[in-house]
């Protein structure tokens, strides 16, 4: 399969990728929704009105000329097959349509670099579960000492919380170190201060497409055909803040002041060569919790930080999405099981994605032990937590056979608190 | 101030009070923004469109012929102001300009009882504290003992938690009783079944009005004017799903089922008569959470309880808004102290309102002392949780001199649980 724009190998956004995302160009600042192919972005909303999408789904329903992906992502399946295949057609090498059709060329292929990314779409409830035991058990080792690290029930439910959807940003946005009440070991009282103790956590995150109504579960054999895509995701922490309120009903402000995301949403029908064995489970889940076919992703997953006083970015950890205790299948079932309802656009967040090998840290908690074990950074500063002016950047990308399906990146940087 | 339509004494919905929702009626199911007055409802969109608003904020700005009041809401309170001081001008006895215009009275005025209600706006994030001092203390005994009751953190900042804003829905909605992962005292391991536990919680709960871009903390002398107005709510909770998931994360599926909330948005203008003193807070909070003024507010609250075996329903618990420890312009600015973005019509909850007095339980948890005292029912039922087949009714008003600022009811019927 060979496309007639360039593509390098590393690319990736290769043709067996085509994540949707919603862009808006200099030229035109509405907002529409784009295909990432190699350095292009190809727009949409120009080929369904020039006629391209001709098939059943989208012939009629003109879901791309809106600045969200909520509309194509409630059509389902079919759908979005429907997108795929005709886009990876008019992509070919062999096909003039697009290829030879400059006019039609100079309006919808746009160079990558030069549009600006939107989030992909209206989030109505943001939920981050708490899928990795190897995150669960370190983290919870710091707060709660290791012989109640894993807690009871985390061997038999995907943990999850709810989490803040309005504060949810693209990649790319500067984060502000925020302020919060904390309670520094020793102190007599908690005080108000900006955080001392910021830090990422890798996680990956994917978009419900058409979800369920109020009292309707969705069993796990239906929950793939309910997940559009998946996406990159780092959700900011304030360790101090998060430890001094999160009893006993869970974190608040120590995560909602900030969870950035990759732009660009890879399909499930892209992911689907990547799709192997998840870790063995035991005991062995309830019978609506269990597994009924792979649905681990071999995502290679890096997080790198640059200071201002480094000149580029250092690796600081590298995961998998397959290390996940509890798969994307399982979470959504469990989350539809007392009839919740997930509607169009609604994250579900992994939680930050740990793995068994020194490095699979997901976090700097883990990273460095505890902060027993800084890391060093080129130059030779050393970090605990985040210092203002670091950039961490995550990626993440599936290795084909001469391709990739990648995920491209989340980025943000670190501004200092305002002033009190 | 008296009205042209006649207004009973105990209505809660006298003309000082002229509540926000939104209605539609069996001619027109287009739903438009209305206000509750006696018996009828105003259809706001009729007004505006006969130029009846035309002051500065509402004369261009079409925010009512509309099915959410969230446009309304971002304008702030010299909008919220100017119509209400429109509508009491034109609803009072003397004014002939709509009491005499049969034509209009016929396209704008309803019977109240005629109309249908949808949720007053749509709901971005919903947020719930947990502001009582009585239901933390009496429910943290129960899941943790008395020694740990109150967590550490509880005296020095409002403790709260996202919650699940899909499954809000309006009073009158039927509540289906969920399936949950529950882990029985003795058993050897969790089961999947319906709750045994189903419980209510009595809360008021406030819509946010224009609200505050990420990063810029509202500081707690602002908060008031980022609020719209409050309704009551009653946060349906399945109290054995909730026991078993929480740990660490907070509740989650034992409550995201369902939460219900009253219709007609009370503006804190139509409550201002009514503020009190809350509770002495000891020790003083730190300085970013100190009251200015005094923001809570004297609401009688009476829960209801109807079995399908009893003819009427039966009076089982009473509290009142005032008893909130926490009240709504601290937990406002704490919500925001990390700069995190509130949004028009997110929604913010009281949590459980318990009081100082035995009958003051907000939860079947509190009025059965953990289930050792079961209620009895009128025709000798008994209840420790809801049964099947119970409407759960809760009211609350401000009495005020000859008149009340109410709120109405929130009710709601309790469904068998679906086949497994």
């Amino acid at each position: 399969m060979r496309a007639f724009l360039d593509i390098p190998a590393d690319s990736p956004f290769s043709l067996q990728n085509l994540p949707f995302g919603v862009f808006s160009t200099a030229d035109n600042p509405t907002a529409r929704v784009g295909v990432a192919v190699g350095d292009w972005v190809l727009d949409l909303a120009v080929l369904q009105r020039a006629g391209l999408f001709d098939g059943p789904w989208l012939r009629e329903r003109l879901v791309f000329a809106q600045p969200a992906l909520n509309a194509f992502m409630v059509l389902g399946r079919p759908a979005w097959r429907e997108a795929r295949q005709r886009l990876q057609d008019l992509l070919r090498a062999d096909n003039p349509a697009l290829r030879d059709d400059e006019a039609l060329r100079a309006r919808a292929l746009w160079r990558r670099e030069a549009v600006t990314m939107h989030l992909p779409a209206t989030i109505g409830d943001y939920t981050d579960f708490y899928a990795s035991r190897e995150h669960a058990t370190t983290v919870g080792a710091l707060l709660r000492g290791p012989d109640s690290a894993l807690q009871p029930n985390w061997l038999h439910l995907p943990v999850a919380y709810h989490s803040r959807a309005s504060s949810v940003v693209v990649s790319g946005t500067d984060i502000r170190r925020p302020w919060g009440q904390i309670h520094p070991e020793g102190a007599p009282g908690p005080i108000m201060e900006p955080t001392r103790q910021l830090d990422f956590e890798l996680e990956m995150a994917y978009f419900v497409g058409p979800g369920n109504p109020l009292g309707a579960p969705i069993p796990i054999e239906q929950a793939a055909e309910h997940i559009f895509g998946l996406v990159l995701m780092n959700d900011w922490s304030a360790r101090d803040i998060q430890r001094w309120e999160y009893r006993p009903l869970g974190p608040f402000l120590g995560k909602s002041f900030a969870t950035s995301i990759s732009p660009w949403v890879v399909t499930l029908e892209a992911l689907e060569p990547f799709r192997v064995p998840g870790p063995h489970q035991e005991p062995e889940p309830l019978p609506y919790l269990r597994r009924r076919e792979h649905r681990a992703y071999d995502v290679h997953l890096e997080v790198h930080l640059q200071s201002d006083r480094m000149e580029r970015p250092q690796i600081i950890a590298r995961s998998n999405h397959r290390y996940l205790y509890w798969d994307i299948c399982q979470q959504l079932a469990h989350h539809t099981s007392n009839g919740c309802n997930l509607r169009p656009g609604d994250l579900l967040g992994s939680g930050t994605i740990s793995g068994p090998t020194p490095e699979a840290g997901g976090s700097l908690l883990e990273v460095t032990r505890l902060g027993e074990r800084p890391i060093r950074l080129e130059g030779g500063d050393a970090r605990r937590f985040l210092a203002d002016g670091d950039r961490v950047t995550m990626t993440g990308w599936c290795q084909g056979d001469g391709y990739r399906v990648g995920f491209g990146e989340v980025t943000a940087r670190i501004l200092p608190a305002r002033a009190g």
